[in-house]
């Protein structure tokens, strides 16, 4: 049996049965009760992740996958396709706004060429898994092979268990890949599903013309791999890119080691939702951060049935609202764990 | 002239004329522009409020005043007057939520008996600042004298002042009271103005009946104190609370200081609409952290034309959103300083 199905196996929903304890500590706490709102509610979702009544914070990790795209050819959006390797080194000298966040979030930042169209010769730190040197173009054929994809999903799958061993409690998502919400777009209306036009947005900052293109290529994308989009897997490697098959690698092998996931924004979301459908369980240990500023994140939500932690109108991608959750969750466990019951401080309770 | 004045007359409007270099800056940084969305626009309010075009981050500073309300006598509250004096011990001793969240954001936490009915005698690290053991019923007169509210509100002031000296660079507002939602939707039904059952909820948590007996209530109060709710200062004196005279002097005294200040939430924002009302440009130094719980927040957002920075479904008080807003600030300065920019990471800009 491959890694994947293994992890696929290893997937349980989380115990509802931890609950009702969580929910009785939460309300003994010195406040009105369920007064801190969704903090208490990420609170709960990660003891029950976690599978414990007394959760700890270890480590944080955020994992940006680095892929090209050959559908950039198509040229669907507002930069090079040069931007993506250019985009790693920058990372990995810890200029990002990935990086400038996951700091002040006592995250660690991992960038992994999963597929960049670049050699990427001597840059330190870089994960070097490139399954290729990107994707085909989606709106000629498919664009990985369904081994390719496999593979990809496999290298999240092992960073994630990798992560698991190195003490890390929460894992965030990421990628940087010019194009890469063309390939978003496709998967979500095939998996979703929905139309194009409702889940496809401006990216980088494209222009009316361009959108308009853009929706088209992707009409056309879906139309040329008709017959591959028969289950999650083949979508993801008809239609996805290798960032998104490793985030999606990520989200399996989190959820099987119990671990929760934070989920960035628009293009993770779509590992997700490829994850969630591979295992509906995954779902039990994502944490959705933020709604994206990308038009078609709102649709994906509202979809899916997912509500973000907030809305800061980012659409940058990289694990950047990733790593501002983690800063929320983290708060979410010190008040489980730090603050003090009416017995113990001596406060009076509801009259 | 007195300190209220002074105050007042040493708050200037933001320099807008720094506006251009700033969004220059942001736009030079290694993402699409305005890719960070509200990040940037944080960034950007924060380099006006402390004028600058190098915006440096020091200590952060959360002021949390503790008060009692007469009106409580009512039946307004789900829990006994006896918690406020209870609640100031558990935050000293730091086991309360602000407390919690304060240490996870790297803030302080000074906690002000502004108007607390008990002594609190040995109570260490008590910022001891009582004007009166708590306010009159609104509902029968004026909650304070005009004198008291303005002595309460130079309290906040000096507070400002001193955290100037300490080279606090962002102070956040808090407040613990029971009751004392009663008195911030009366100070909002009359300054916004707008009907009281729009702008009043249930606090702790009380149920329908009480709600109703609630709006009744401050209705009374509107009515009783009619013929004095002639400026801003006598509205907050008729129908306030000493915190929220606190917290309008920490706006206050902040702004004059060009020191941006974090607004919790309901009772917060009460004291931050007086101290708007008393000089306008205030407002260019405020950020508005959370969407409270509270029902009637969403009211007061939409009349003074506020979008907090998100929405926990938080309903505590005592600083707790102000706390998180604070790490959500920082993080959008350190962007501003720590990002490469295009040139100097060897980007390529848009096409």
């Amino acid at each position: 049996m491959d890694l994947l199905d293994e992890t696929i196996q290893a997937i349980v929903p989380v115990d509802l049965n931890l609950e009702p304890a969580v929910r009785a500590h939460l309300d003994q706490l010195t406040k009105p009760p369920k007064s801190l709102g969704r903090l208490e509610d990420m609170a709960a979702q990660y003891c029950l992740a976690a599978n414990t009544t007394t959760p700890k914070m270890g480590k944080r990790r955020i994992f940006t996958f680095a892929g090209d795209h050959g559908v950039a050819a198509e040229g669907v959006s507002a930069y090079p396709a040069a931007v993506t390797p250019q985009m790693v080194r920058n990372m990995l000298a810890g200029g990002a706004a990935v990086n400038v966040l996951a700091r002040h979030v006592a995250a660690e930042v991992r960038v992994i060429d999963i597929g960049v169209n670049d050699p990427l010769a001597e840059a330190p730190g870089l994960i070097q898994r490139k399954i290729k040197s990107g994707t085909a173009n989606i709106a000629q054929g498919p664009a990985l092979s369904l081994n390719e994809a496999v593979q990809a999903i496999e290298v999240g799958i092992e960073l994630a268990q990798a992560a698991a061993q190195d003490g890390v409690t929460l894992i965030g998502t990421g990628e940087m890949g010019i194009a890469n919400t063309t390939p978003s777009s496709a998967v979500f209306a095939a998996l979703l599903p929905c139309p194009v036009e409702v889940i496809t947005g401006r990216g980088t900052g494209i222009d009316d013309p361009t959108l308009t293109h853009k929706i088209k290529i992707i009409q056309q994308s879906l139309e040329v791999n008709r017959a591959r989009l028969t289950d999650p897997l083949n979508v993801l490697a008809a239609l996805g890119g290798l960032e998104i098959a490793g985030i999606c690698g990520i989200c399996l092998g989190a959820a099987a080691a119990r671990i929760p996931v934070v989920v960035d924004g628009f293009i993770s979301s779509a590992g997700a939702l490829v994850a969630c459908r591979l295992s509906p369980a995954v779902r039990d240990y994502l944490f959705f951060s933020h709604l994206s500023d990308e038009a078609g994140h709102r649709t994906f939500c509202t979809l899916f049935g997912v509500k973000p932690l907030f809305d800061l109108q980012l659409r940058l991608g990289e694990g950047t609202g990733a790593a501002l959750a983690m800063s929320l969750i983290e708060a979410a466990v010190k008040i489980y764990n730090e603050m003090a019951t009416f017995a113990s401080a001596g406060v009076s309770d509801k009259e």
